[in-house]
């Protein structure tokens, strides 16, 4: 896979991942750091709970599906940068569940303050093994565009295109 | 801090959090397990990057942020369980940064679906040791009612409320 600038990119095009399988044990250490709930540490805690059993916390399958993105067949030019996000959970991810992400181009935008990138936005969606949603990432990311077609100063942030 | 439910929250309260410190070695061991890229993993190679320096992953500025809230101030009962959520991020965290929440209720919504609770939309602002903002995130909160104002059945899953 080569990296890609905004002039490469179009909308409707897709970008696939590889998998990764989600293990209790994961799920129990990701809560106890970040996300300390009972029903993310302890399956006995979690019968009783919204989830009806161990659930990941949202933000460790946001943090997977990043994992599956950055490893994934989508390589913008100076990496995966974005600026501001849409994301839900449709379903809980499960221990022994394997995730992987389908990634669809949605808009495709130059920067009007910054000449020298572009906003793309992305539909990322987590799938589990039974092809189920269980997130769904709208993302607008940073893509640069290439030297020479106009300035190359990277900029600290682009926040104000979001 | 006692539990709320629906019927305690109302438009325009707000909840403090504790604070959280960035070390640069927790910054590259989330990157290293998440979001592998050069900018979040190693001093010299983040210099030449978009962030111009080593700068947390965007999803470790919301786990830990998760962490805050979890640990804060505002305890609905049944936990804090999000459906959807709009984050960005208009600010590198750095190494040594210091995080802090706030929270403020935007609206409070009794669900349609499922009388037994409802929607709860809340703006958590991650600021810096120098009050700068890192991070906004809105999330809809899935809250129970208080058990005899509605059934107090949990549902599996409530995000076609979202």
């Amino acid at each position: 896979m080569t990296e890609v600038y905004l002039e490469d990119l179009a909308v409707g095009q897709t970008f696939g991942s590889g998998s990764v399988r989600v293990e209790a044990e994961a799920i129990k250490a990701f809560a106890a750091e970040f996300d300390p709930q009972p029903f993310h540490l302890d399956e006995e805690a979690a019968k009783g709970s919204f989830f009806r059993g161990l659930a990941a916390s949202g933000w460790h399958t946001a943090a997977l599906t990043m994992r599956l993105l950055v490893t994934g067949d989508f390589k913008p030019a100076g990496g995966l940068v974005g600026a501001s996000n849409a994301i839900s959970w449709s379903r809980p991810v499960r221990p022994g569940d394997e995730l992987r992400v389908e990634s669809e181009v949605l808009e495709v935008r130059p920067s009007k303050s910054r000449p020298h990138q572009g906003l793309v936005k992305m539909r990322s969606t987590t799938f589990n093994q039974n092809d189920e949603p269980v997130q769904e990432l709208v993302a607008n990311l940073v893509v640069p565009r290439r030297a020479g077609s106009a300035k190359s100063q990277a900029a600290p942030l682009a926040s104000e295109d979001g």
